[in-house]
């Protein structure tokens, strides 16, 4: 298998956690987005959108959109329980993370890390709207270690790397604590340092 | 099964078309959001996010995020397919759907119909970013009746309802024909009039 992807986003840091702690073997393709390498004719014909990740199978079939890649790799593992409306549950927080938080979250961080914006120039929807997402999160892991279960699946791996990198966009982890303890969590399942 | 929706939001809409099709007997239970329903102690207790529709089945469980919850709902059916892969490539329609055409198609009419602005004082990025996601459908339905495979499947479900209501916030659907053809086809297999 391929990953196309970026180290600096998100979106791609999760197929990678996915597939490292899944123990899956993989050639990882870097691609610049901000050098047009994702808008190229050859990306295109892999992912119509031109968004990274892209993942490519042997056979050359390919996937896009980070929350579908991490879905199929997960299939029959711990990361995804078997109980259907488990799966549905997850689902929820894979659709949540899409539609109320990446955009958000992480439309601030690269607002900044890509864009070169200060913090303060960061759009006020962005900021608004990420700390809502932010502190829904930070309500739900008042009663919960991790989002669906009681061990980490890909609801977390999903949601773990924009929010713990949030702080690039301005967004302030240290007033969560239940967010913050989630984030150490995932990180020592992961085997990551902290960002 | 009870359905707590809205019929003129088109996520509430992609669960009643999936649930008409699949012939499933549900109660519908009509939640006016602009009344503050769905952000009640009751409601926020079936679903956190406040958000509209969620499923409650008959043992109590609920479910939420409309992609979520038509994914759920088409299981072994032929909305999905049984490919693994398939079941992907369908996901990444989903997840495209939620971060890439909702926000901006919808967020567009729902600031005409539900806040009563003219379609000139719809802000910029969902024109712009809506009629992105447009041309990008009309260009893939220039090789595909469907989203996947050669049926319909629970991708074009998710993508029908605020694509045929778009001209509601702006969007001219008359100039891609593709795309037009298509709403025809998906409105022909669910057994519902034009718009």
């Amino acid at each position: 298998m391929r990953i196309y992807g970026d180290l600096g986003s998100g979106n791609c840091l999760k197929v990678k956690y996915a597939a490292d702690v899944l123990g899956l073997a993989y050639e990882w393709v870097p691609i610049d987005i901000m050098r047009g390498e994702s808008r190229t004719p050859e990306f295109l014909a892999r992912n119509i959108t031109g968004q990274v990740p892209v993942i490519e199978l042997a056979d050359g079939r390919c996937l896009g959109q980070s929350n579908a890649i991490i879905r199929f790799l997960a299939r029959g593992s711990a990361l995804l329980p078997d109980d259907a409306f488990l799966q549905a549950k997850v689902d929820e927080w894979l659709f949540w993370e899409q539609n109320a938080h990446e955009f958000f979250v992480a439309g601030a961080r690269f607002q900044v890390v890509y864009l070169g914006r200060s913090v303060d120039q960061v759009d006020r929807l962005r900021i608004d709207r990420g700390n809502e997402a932010l502190d829904m999160m930070e309500k739900v892991l008042g009663s919960a270690d991790y989002f669906v279960g009681k061990t980490l699946t890909i609801a977390d791996i999903a949601l773990l790397p924009y929010t713990r990198m949030a702080g690039d966009g301005g967004f302030d982890l240290s007033i969560r604590p239940n967010l913050s303890a989630w984030i150490k969590r995932c990180e020592d399942v992961l085997g990551l340092g902290a960002y």
